[in-house]
């Protein structure tokens, strides 16, 4: 019979996996944009991702189990809808505008699962790995509403206008 | 050059194809739960997903386009991700306490989709489909609050307690 525990490892390792392809996609994700702010955004993140990695490492660690990933399907998905974008929009204010969305959607999927993943470890007993799941999940919810801003002030209102900046 | 509408156009096919895999998903999951209350809350969110489906057909008639879906990568990965629950844990509490997380990942998603659907339709001066997408929002968060809900105060200590029941 699994347990608790088992659930909790399961999507460890799932966000393991999930956290290690953001921090490659984000900076293919910075390349396509014409944005100056929302590429300085995803190379921050970029930034975030490399440390939520590391914190995982520590979760792992204090769990006595090796920092290993398993295939995780629905950020595949997520990142694949990323660069769809990329491939149907050509440079500019319309394709940043999706860009940001999708990044919305992949803050949205971790919020869910650092979530899920607090409340497992709290469960069962791992008080001590809570602090490092608590600081990226307060990350990805801050990323998502500097996201959130960026869209609603800046990308929406300039992708409406048609005004597209062609790349140099 | 391809426009706002383009990317509105893009993603309402994206959610649309991902409501009606939800739609097939839902009574699925509520089968494989153990749990009466998880098992009469997908039941009772398959019926909402049905109106989400009929108000995106709304929508698409007001904007003069055939409701037409387009395969969602995101939503095949996360309700791939609740298979894979089903798969690997036995029937009982920690399969429970997986699924409503599987779902919660699901309404997040839905969530992040239908914000950045009601800022286009906005920034686009589509006012009139505003409000069919505000109602799924709405209902989407309902539905993940209701989950967290659920998990906080029964599956997840259940869970861990190990007092997984058995199927008959």
């Amino acid at each position: 019979m699994k347990t608790n525990d088992d659930l909790f490892l399961h999507f460890l390792q799932d966000i393991y996996y999930a956290e290690r392809q953001i921090l490659k996609a984000l900076p293919k994700m910075a390349k396509a944009t014409d944005s100056d702010k929302l590429k300085q955004g995803f190379l921050q993140h970029r930034d975030q991702t490399q440390q939520h990695v590391e914190r995982l490492q520590q979760v792992f660690e204090a769990i006595g189990k090796p920092a290993r990933g398993a295939t995780c399907e629905a950020i595949q998905g997520l990142i694949e809808e990323g660069e769809d974008v990329i491939h149907d929009f050509e440079q500019g204010a319309v394709r940043d505008s999706g860009l940001a969305a999708c990044a919305q959607a992949v803050e949205h999927y971790e919020i869910a699962r650092y979530g899920a993943l607090i409340a497992w470890a709290k469960a069962g007993g791992h008080q001590n790995v809570v602090q490092w799941l608590d600081q990226t999940l307060a990350e990805e919810k801050q990323t998502d509403a500097l996201l959130n801003q960026l869209a609603n002030s800046e990308l929406n209102p300039k992708a409406a206008q048609g005004k597209a900046r062609i790349a140099a």
